[in-house]
């Protein structure tokens, strides 16, 4: 059927940006908000440091009564104070005064630098300094970090754990944040069975996309719910409809069942509307979209690494984006270390061992050969419009680590 | 105190080496197993596929009957059975006879290849081919992907989706894995509050890397709980004494107290041995770690900057590898857009916003500047016997990125 009407890589792409789809918002607890996606700027209601802060154990003081000091010009000064973390002292440091001071501590008025407590000795009140400091020196001076009212992250920022220090120092004990996408997986076929280290009954296969695909999908910051239905169209209307009232996408793998073409499609085709079917992309062909009841369905191969790739290439930037965070494939350039042979008009996605500098794709190139991904690390992707590489070509590649969560 | 006699990195590196423990290995189900580490081999009890397997929906037959047919020289077929997707013929294919079979049924007896159904017709019995195929086309052989009794993937072996996928395959529905190692972070100072948009008191400061660090060490795979302890030398021994009997490794931040030296290093001195303290690097300084009951503890800087590149030069690795899985920086080069000096005998993690060519360091370098880390995607490493770079010279640089679990 697909096969005389294939939907080119670049507009089924484009079908679903027009369906694309973001979750609400919701306020967590900044302690829960690593890895989510900002729905809201990030205004600070603080300066940060909040004061002039002592970067260093030692003494404030007033740099310019320290000029000249030396090892072998050491000068005396008369401690008035001492200040830990969290204290202030409310003296002033007078000329040729010093107060001690902590780390983090707030520089005394008067002082205008710290000089390091390794460059001194004391005995009682008495100070001996044997070095000079500038203005300034060992001061991180108040709002360097964050000056209250800026604005310090926008929306859409994804929250990497120093965003949320940030966050936090800005004053947020909560932030708004895109929902979590809640994706109904449903894995279709008669001939699927659960793990078993046991022999296995005649034409029976291991379900194995359940894992990989649930895995995929927890990758793309969402949440996965696994279901099963038969092969049979009532099965599968049943499930599909279910999931499609109850979460925000669905994705199956699998379902062509003989004589009756592919039923998955065929419940799509009844319950909603197709968007494409057959994709010219390689691997991963048969790879199919819709709509029903407002959500997008995904429908998936039932080949492990066709499956790995259409989600790769359709499904991460509709659940990435989802969530407000945008993704694009960060395309890199490599040297081929073989020649590659492609075809005209078809997208391929060539499961690659790549470095700094060179790419060589793994031989076995099968649909069903996970362990061409297990020994990958990156795609190299042929355009539609390339015939293929030479070796020794430049050649367009795709890190799998870069197309994390 | 520990200016006089700073480690150099690699020596602090090494001594945590000396001193690195393994987890101890947990049985879990295969559903839980994305990115753990494996620890046993993986060795396969079923060939995948276990049956030569059709790769299409078409007809299963024998290539040599169709040789010669085409759109204009149509071959004429019978068909004698059809298979689904989990069953299987009992018939065996003859001469010009058809078995109707979809994607993922075995191929049944006599046949040796399938033809598309999108190059056929039928009516009734009668099946029309215009299209010849060659012995094995279509076909997935048996044991293509993984032959029983192979070992498929080794011992420590980190298990992304598509090795997920690999292990199902083989058959385990539970797997051998490195357990996560528990970490007690330890938040000391008397001067932090906890985040909030009221306005704070003088001298106070928002607690930041207590969600910072925790995220950090959640993106080590292992697992964190926060404790709180004031500056006391009492208050942080207990905590310290408690964490060391019930978590495998400690974790402080703070912990400087004005006349008392560093109280948190005085703790592990007297609780057991300081390994080192002191590193020379920047920023990071004051990293220290020890041994106590046996755990590791790392005392990083309450400065927020510091505390990170301590906790990615010094524990990440350790975490890495308390779960058997190895770490090291993954160094890349690149041209540096600006000049940056350095000192000789000190180990620099500059922050920069690197790309595929270039890195260009973050100008503000304080360490209390948790903005750098927002802005950097990168460190640049300058080695302790280098004395810094003239713009366009060749740097390395880690994303940071790469040093995600």
């Amino acid at each position: 059927m697909f096969l005389s009407k294939l939907d080119s890589l670049k507009n089924a792409v484009k079908l679903l940006q027009d369906n694309q789809k973001v979750t609400d918002i919701e306020e967590i607890p900044i302690a829960e908000a690593h890895k989510r996606v900002l729905a809201e700027d990030i205004m600070a209601f603080h300066d940060s440091p909040p004061f002039d802060k002592s970067a260093m154990d030692g003494f404030a003081l007033i740099a310019e009564d320290t000029f000249g000091a030396s090892q072998s010009n050491p000068k005396e000064f008369k401690i008035v104070d001492a200040i830990g973390a969290g204290d202030f002292s409310a003296k002033t440091v007078g000329e040729n005064e010093a107060i001690v001071i902590a780390t983090g501590a707030p520089i005394p008025d008067g002082a205008n630098a710290v000089l390091m407590k390794e460059y001194t000795t004391t005995d009682g009140d008495d100070l001996t300094i044997y070095s000079q400091v500038t203005p300034g020196e060992n001061v991180s001076p108040k709002s360097e970090d964050i000056k209250k009212g800026e604005k310090i992250l926008s929306k859409n920022t994804f929250i990497r754990y120093q965003e949320l220090g940030l966050i936090a120092s800005a004053g947020y004990d909560t932030v708004k944040v895109f929902k979590k996408p809640t994706v109904k997986l449903i894995i279709t076929g008669n001939e699927l069975v659960e793990p078993t280290k046991e022999e296995i009954d005649k034409a029976k296969i291991i379900n194995s996309n359940q894992f990989t695909i649930k895995a995929m999908i927890e990758d793309s910051g969402a949440i996965c719910e696994i279901g099963h239905a038969g092969d049979t169209f009532e099965e599968v209307k049943e499930a599909v409809l279910k999931a499609s009232e109850e979460y925000d996408v669905i994705m199956t793998t699998g379902g062509t069942a003989i004589s009756k073409g592919d039923v998955v499609l065929d419940v799509v085709d009844d319950l909603g509307e197709i968007l494409f079917h057959g994709i010219a992309m390689r691997p991963g062909k048969p790879a199919g979209a819709g709509v029903i009841n407002g959500k997008v369905i995904f429908t998936l191969s039932g080949q492990p690494v066709a499956a790995m790739s259409q989600f790769d290439v359709l499904a991460r930037k509709y659940l990435f984006e989802m969530q407000g965070r945008s993704f694009d494939f960060n395309i890199v350039k490599r040297t081929s270390q073989l020649k590659i042979p492609s075809q005209l008009g078809r997208t391929d996605f060539i499961r690659a061992v790549s470095d700094e500098t060179h790419a060589k794709h793994v031989l076995n190139r099968g649909s069903g050969i996970i362990r061409s991904m297990v020994e990958a690390n990156s795609y190299i992707i042929i355009d539609e419009n390339d015939e293929g590489y030479q070796k020794d070509d430049i050649v367009d590649v795709v890190f799998f680590d870069s197309l994390l969560w």
